[in-house]
């Protein structure tokens, strides 16, 4: 029997997800009349493809859908609506994962060999000055999921000692994991790099404020492909002004895209990244859509579902 | 009984090196008496400590020399030296590997992420383009000994598609290993990023020409930290200046320090750093030092022994 799946994460991007998303569904042998237009009978949706900022703001009149499939990694937007009693799952893309770590990698490698001022002074002297090894550098990975492990591996692989913080406790074998709020004080007095890579849940919302900011090491950067909301924006503009903070990569905000006028764009010590990092690729995301409308036929476990009670 | 070592690596680097070679002597369990001035005897030097532009021009003095042990990566300064006639070893580096990996990632990270243009256009405007993926840039490593070869893997490791080059034929399982003239073609036709990390000798000297520059493709890029001397610096320029080459980031000049007045300096196309990926770092060689001085006394085979015919 035909399976109906409602594309409902926006018009603008139904052309570049059409492709991949048919040419998955044939992969995984599944029969799917896929449309990104509200259907005439809402309650003979079987599946809705979702992107916050889409077609959807009330899920009750999709009595017969069995799962709200996520094409993005964060589900904050959607998560507290109440009219979704569906299982939601979010997306763990391959293709974002492999973006992420080299966004984080480039970025950690960037200020740890002093890239920005070394492109900064073309200028014919001949400045001998050896670099530190990565061994000499200390990075906090704020956040153990999917992406945060993927790129405190990755870094551990360069040498960096990586300190891991999670708000549930991990064991990952080349990280030194930490958690709870003790965890967190221990790792950001010891940290020359702090990635903030955490959901943005109640207890996430403003973790870094002024007082975690003020335990870091003088000249320590911060980098942030998270979520906006993780940091507060005051304190961060304040310890970078004061000189604590000799950096902040930040790829995500509280409003996007970031107003012109805001001070991070002018900041010497800010560099605004506008949200890539994260992004969900079609082609390697669309398998992943695929994969889980397969499992839910077949009765078996979704991937990647949501737990409405921790937000993500 | 005591072994003499002279450390005629200069002067200047007496100071930094003193205390790592006492205390790597010692962790050895070697009697060394290492002394940083001409000796009164030099044919009671058992072994020298070297470095090009340090002390010895001439060799034949220190007829019980038993191995002379270069500090430096690089030897083309001092194998063709005709009164050397002593066993010349190369340092190979756990401390200069590691920078050289980060320093290669950092750049192949720098310019397929595009960072030079993010650093640039902080300019309130909100520019959102997904980035490529590592997995879609082509690189090719030219060289493949101890630090070609790390650089590659670490490549490898964050999912670019590695082409290695060397003279002779090379196995490694992560890397797509090509040789001879037609490998050199091949690689260069289908690389966006190019790392010359090769020895300079009479057969790599300009072996990156006009002909060589015109076979890859437009906006690829270019990562020289081996030899200044591998490249034509003329045919750079001009594939820089008609784009097919994006950018060119050079570590090594024919000569150093790079003349305040080189073009290369002022080119919109050239990042010039100033001799800093292949750093030996006194407390990582040291220990080969003293291992060598080891194997030696104890009639074992010499690590990284120079093949005068080679030149490396």
């Amino acid at each position: 029997m035909t399976i109906n799946a409602y594309f409902a994460a926006g018009a603008e991007r139904w052309p570049e997800w059409r492709g991949p998303l048919e040419r998955a569904f044939a992969a995984a042998g599944l029969d799917v009349a896929l449309t990104p237009t509200p259907p005439q009978s809402p309650g003979k949706v079987d599946y809705i493809i979702f992107a916050p900022g889409g077609d959807i703001e009330d899920f009750r009149p999709f009595t017969g859908c069995k799962t709200v499939l996520n094409i993005w990694a964060g589900v904050e937007n959607v998560v507290a609506n109440p009219t979704l009693t569906q299982p939601l799952c979010r997306m763990v893309d391959p293709g974002l994962t492999e973006g992420m770590v080299e966004y984080v990698v480039a970025h950690a490698l960037r200020h740890h060999l002093g890239i920005d001022a070394i492109l900064g002074r073309q200028d014919g002297t001949w400045r001998h000055e050896a670099p530190p090894l990565a061994r000499e550098q200390p990075v906090a990975m704020l956040g153990l999921g999917a992406l945060g492990r993927a790129c405190a591996e990755a870094l551990a692989r360069l040498n960096f000692p990586v300190m891991g913080w999670s708000s549930t406790p991990k064991d990952i074998p080349t990280i030194e994991c930490h958690s709870g709020d003790d965890g967190l004080e221990e790792v950001l007095r010891r940290a020359q790099i702090v990635v903030t890579l955490l959901p943005h849940t109640p207890e996430t919302e403003n973790l870094i404020g002024a007082w975690q900011l003020s335990l870091l090491p003088r000249g320590a950067v911060l980098i942030n492909p998270g979520r906006g909301a993780l940091i507060d924006d005051a304190a961060l503009i304040s310890v970078l002004d004061d000189g604590r903070l000799a950096h902040a990569t930040l790829d995500v905000f509280r409003t996007e895209p970031l107003p012109a006028d805001h001070p991070f764009w002018s900041h010497p010590g800010v560099t605004v990244t506008p949200h890539i990092a994260a992004e969900t690729r079609p082609e390697t995301a669309a398998p992943v859509v695929a994969e889980n409308i397969r499992r839910a036929e077949a009765g078996e476990p979704l991937l990647h579902v949501v737990d409405r009670s921790r937000g993500y």
